[in-house]
């Protein structure tokens, strides 16, 4: 079985092409290779096949994305991973660099491939909510497609280890670092704190915009600990999250070998 | 760069092929690779080159084992490294399967390949030492090249969370399972708790043969958290380690697109 291994800001993924949908995709497979001992080691699975070998996916857009989060559990979206998605389709001559339209259980995303292989993706519209209480702290909500608490704190350094919130949300620590950048870590729901978090990122911006009255359109620059990524709340309301997408190898995985131990 | 990702008993490896030694491996190539989302993700490097290429390597040993640990630092042995290197030869057409003699910086070893695709390796001899006290309890002190201190209790599952002890040592727990059988949990120095450790392995069966009056030449069967392994205390003073080692994958990795994030 043929395999890629890539990351934007370091949350990683095993690339699998199928473009002619032959692969059977278990979950017990899934959580094989994203074993970071006994497998490949990812957060997750992209299975890349073309639409029209998938029911469920819009016949009008060429290539779908199917992620798998590394529990073998089906997954809607993934910023970071429709990136490396689309760099793998142009990588592999399966698409043209510049404007793409990629299908996902979380509907049809735009993405632009940059020659320098940067990506960027169109995450869709922000949800602004009410404020919640998150470990005694007014957080501000955004719902990115999943939900987000924003807090504003004077040093991300200065937290040490995220605790594990009680509530069911993923959880944004942001810091100020001009006007136009903040610094952020992030701890997601079931999983604890992360490297970098695509939607999170996007639902960082927006509360800090909201809480700065910074202009709709102005370009943020994200950091989280695996890098850096650059986020924009248009004026129709979508925001945009673009960054690096490296991939890193390629080969072939024995499936028998997945089971031994 | 060629590379293969293989483990033994959840003790995991970046094999890189150089037999004519011509790969220039520096320490940050080492952690970049063995980086778990920005690279292939491994505990440590296997270079596998011939010793005429190794100013340091025992002439009359055709091939000398290049050990690097995950943060870049030279290491003498790993006896789960020695058997993946070990399979990979077999694995490559590079060694017969049966007898094989590794050069490694903790000398030269003796190495068997089976058709199963185990491995077991002469770990040398094991020098028991003066009781120690680790948090309050005796414990055996075992030297496998490197020092262990062996805790017999009564279970490893209701031990909880390791926690780092202030002595300078290997810490194995040990569970009795059978009179030929232990399962054991690893905190290994500089580390934490690990999935598995060879020389952990024989200290622990050491201990428990003195502990038990078990006679030299009996295997035992230890269960680590990542496998089995089969470990002898031979008659000559030797420990003699044994278990599955496994190759999951191979690939070209892009060394350029390891800086990138």
């Amino acid at each position: 079985m043929r395999f890629l291994k890539g990351h934007g800001t370091e949350n990683d993924f095993v690339v699998l092409p199928d473009v002619d949908g032959a692969l059977e995709l278990t979950p017990s497979l899934v959580q094989r290779l994203c074993d970071r001992r006994a497998g490949l080691g990812a957060d997750g699975v992209l299975r890349v096949v073309r639409s029209a070998h998938v029911p469920e996916a819009d016949p009008d857009t060429e290539w779908f994305m199917d992620y798998r989060n590394a529990d073998g559990s089906i997954a809607e979206m993934c910023g970071n991973g429709v990136r490396v998605y689309a760099r793998y389709l142009v990588h592999a001559g399966l698409a043209e660099p510049g404007h793409l339209r990629l299908a996902t259980r979380g509907g049809t995303k735009e993405v632009d491939v940059a020659a320098t292989g940067d990506v960027s993706v169109d995450m869709g519209p922000a949800v602004v909510g009410e404020p919640t209480d998150v470990d005694g702290s007014a957080a501000t909500c955004v719902d990115m497609g999943n939900p987000h608490a924003v807090l504003h704190v004077p040093s991300v350094e200065r937290l040490g280890e995220l605790k594990t919130s009680r509530l069911d949300l993923n959880v944004e620590y942001v810091e100020d670092v001009s006007p136009t950048a903040i610094r952020m870590r992030v701890h997601e729901r079931g999983v604890g704190e992360t490297r970098s978090c695509g939607t999170g990122a996007c639902a960082a911006v927006v509360a800090t915009a909201l809480r700065t009255g910074t202009a709709r359109g102005t370009t943020y620059d994200v950091e989280v600990p695996g890098g850096h990524l650059a986020v924009t709340w248009r004026e129709d309301g979508h925001v945009v999250l673009a960054g690096p997408a490296v991939l890193v190898a390629q080969g072939d995985v024995w499936q028998g070998e997945l089971w031994t131990d």
